[in-house]
């Protein structure tokens, strides 16, 4: 499959041998009207084509009828099923084309969540799914420390390495970690901010994870750093931290909470936190409520809920008389980090097959490059949002920059 | 009367000689009690007293009955109309008090506002009552760039005159203000934020405002700095502003918007802001919804509302897209800039009295001491909010810090 942004490749193949009827040509015309002018030409197994011939953004190719016309049924899952699965093929540059669509989509207008609840066990088995795919899948695209959640940019010709680690200061430095102090962290990746914090800010780190594959990782690296007794990590979400903590941390794990759990989530950062503590929240969040997209809910993230920052008071903050002392919007620099990781894929991209298959590394592909999209075109955004006890005033008196 | 922080005076006149009775005793017990602990020592007009007779925070006596009476019935109300009456006095710290009282008294929870509309005549009303009390009583205790909300201190030494233009800085930075942009300015108060921005940064702005005052003076002071064709000032609120406009600012005016009419303020940013826009509102706030204090409300600000940030995000910013890139909570810079005012107020209090009368120089200490002890206590907030409308890259990379 060729639908990417750094390499073109010519599509030949085509295994239909079926004449297209009229009702196939009748759906081509409606999937051309429904891309609103985005210049993309849709072509048909027997050669029949709809859309512009000179310079597409990139020519879709529809190997088999049925693909067709899942695309006019349920465009949201079935564009990626069918090309997961190669149903549909293509070439140009997918990237662009992403960007196009999502230009000229609205986003949804008084959409309400369907608030499907989380359990524990569901939550263990959402993030089964997506982290628990091997430590060596993400070492092959991933920064050096195994970071995946958005990276900070100083300059945006920095390293993905440097800006991991530049996200990690800027994440210890909002929240003036003072060596000594008690940090918990819920959903801690491969343990590279815990590990981090214990390293360089002198803090004690309790990070709680639901990914055994993560954990063992994060683990092994505390203990061969010797930082075992200062960096420890529990088999555990948010919802089974106990004890209290001068800091509350979290990156890149609300947006698995699901809209529901939020006020539960509120209810442990409320039990856990000491009077004077502070807290921060980096996630992946939403101008206006919308439903994450149901392929990437089916294939990619289970249980997924990008919340508003409107959501996040009114269910965490507000409840809990948390106060907002900071909110930074990284969704550039989260479109930037995509791309590092997306470019490092595709390098990566035939060692991936061999290690699962041909569907996997296109879900792949089309995951990442859909999520750069989305932040490029404002349908995502990254909210780090630092917070305090309402009445708390050991509260910074000015505020860090990157 | 003498319950400020500054100076403590004994207090000696009782005008009424009326023995207390059982059940005024119990009136006093049920006071007591409402105070939940705080050292307080009450004092009837006859001397019945109440509290601790030992370093209480600050004696409250009461001169008339009615005023004991009316605190147990509506408190919110008939503590400032009785303080400012005269029908109660007291020594001590008023400050401390407050804060105090503060401390112990729980938020609402549940609250819904009441949904005035402020139309532009009333709005008009609103303003008069407060910003046209005569450039001469502000010139006494504000800056000397008259600017009359929150400074910023990147010290907490600096000079108030050093702080207000900190702010005004912050703010032009915060919006990248470019040469030859178009600003503008939604509630202007005495020009001095589009005077700065016109003398520094090179923009043009629109200033607009209700306070025929405020409008009289920032105009002379644009003419007599030869900026009157780039600092503009213009007599309506924000729902007159018309055209086009690089940069949307506001600074201490959403919290006389009222709650039922943000939805018309988002209306008008959307208007008038280019697709590249950018915007920044500076407005006091609340972590939770809770009503402006009854008696402010009367005496003071006549139909304020602090809004939470996630009224925010729900009346202006979901509904027009725009995207939060920034948000930065100065509260306790405002109960600095609060105590400066404080302070310089009472330099000036003889002063005050002879332009108005006694209980507008006890309204006053009122209101400004008990505002510094709301945001002291985290009863108010101060958010200062950077947004782009949600499509627009045109957005800094990074942020600036103070």
């Amino acid at each position: 499959m060729s639908l990417d942004a750094t390499r073109r490749h010519t599509f030949t193949a085509h295994d239909v041998t079926l004449r297209s009827t009229p009702a196939d040509r009748w759906a081509l015309k409606q999937l051309q009207r429904s891309v609103h002018g985005v210049p993309v030409r849709f072509v048909l197994w027997d050669g029949v084509a709809s859309g512009p011939k000179t310079a597409p953004l990139a020519t879709v190719h529809f190997k088999r009828r049925r693909a067709l016309w899942s695309w006019l049924w349920d465009p949201q899952l079935y564009v990626g099923e069918t090309y997961m699965a190669g149903a549909v093929d293509g070439d140009g540059d997918l990237r662009a084309l992403l960007e196009a669509m999502y230009r000229v989509t609205k986003a949804p207008r008084g959409w309400s969540a369907r608030r499907q609840s989380i359990t524990l066990q569901l939550a263990r088995s959402n993030v089964h799914h997506h982290y628990d795919l091997g430590n060596e899948f993400y070492r092959l695209w991933l920064d050096r420390e195994l970071v995946y959640t958005c990276a900070y940019f100083p300059r945006r010709d920095v390293t993905l390495d440097e800006a991991q680690a530049a996200k990690m200061d800027l994440v210890c430095r909002k929240l003036r970690l003072q060596p000594g102090e008690r940090v918990v962290e819920a959903g801690c990746g491969w343990g590279a901010l815990a590990l981090h914090m214990a390293r360089h800010y002198g803090v004690t780190v309790d990070a709680f994870n639901l990914s055994s594959a993560q954990l063992a990782w994060a683990r092994e690296r505390a203990a061969s750093e010797g930082l075992a007794d200062r960096a420890r990590f529990f088999d555990g979400d948010y919802r089974t931290v106990t004890g209290t903590y001068d800091v509350f941390v979290s990156v890149g794990m609300i947006e698995h909470v699901g809209l529901n759990q939020l006020g539960a989530l509120a209810h442990v950062m409320d039990r856990v936190m000491t009077p004077n503590g502070r807290g921060l929240l980096h996630f992946i969040g939403r101008n206006r409520p919308a439903p994450l997209n149901r392929w990437i809910r089916k294939r990619i993230f289970p249980g997924g809920y990008p919340p508003t920052l409107r959501e996040l008071c009114e269910h965490v903050l507000e409840p809990a008389d948390f106060s907002v002392l900071d909110v930074e919007n990284l969704r550039l620099h989260y479109a930037l980090t995509l791309r590092h990781w997306r470019e490092r894929f595709e390098q990566s991209a035939d060692r991936v097959r061999t290690m699962f298959d041909e569907p996997f590394v296109r879900a792949w592909r089309l995951y990442l490059t859909g999520s750069e999209a989305a932040f490029t075109t404002g349908w995502m955004q990254l909210f780090q949002v630092v917070i305090s006890r309402g009445t708390s005033n050991a509260v910074p008196w000015t505020r860090v920059s990157g």
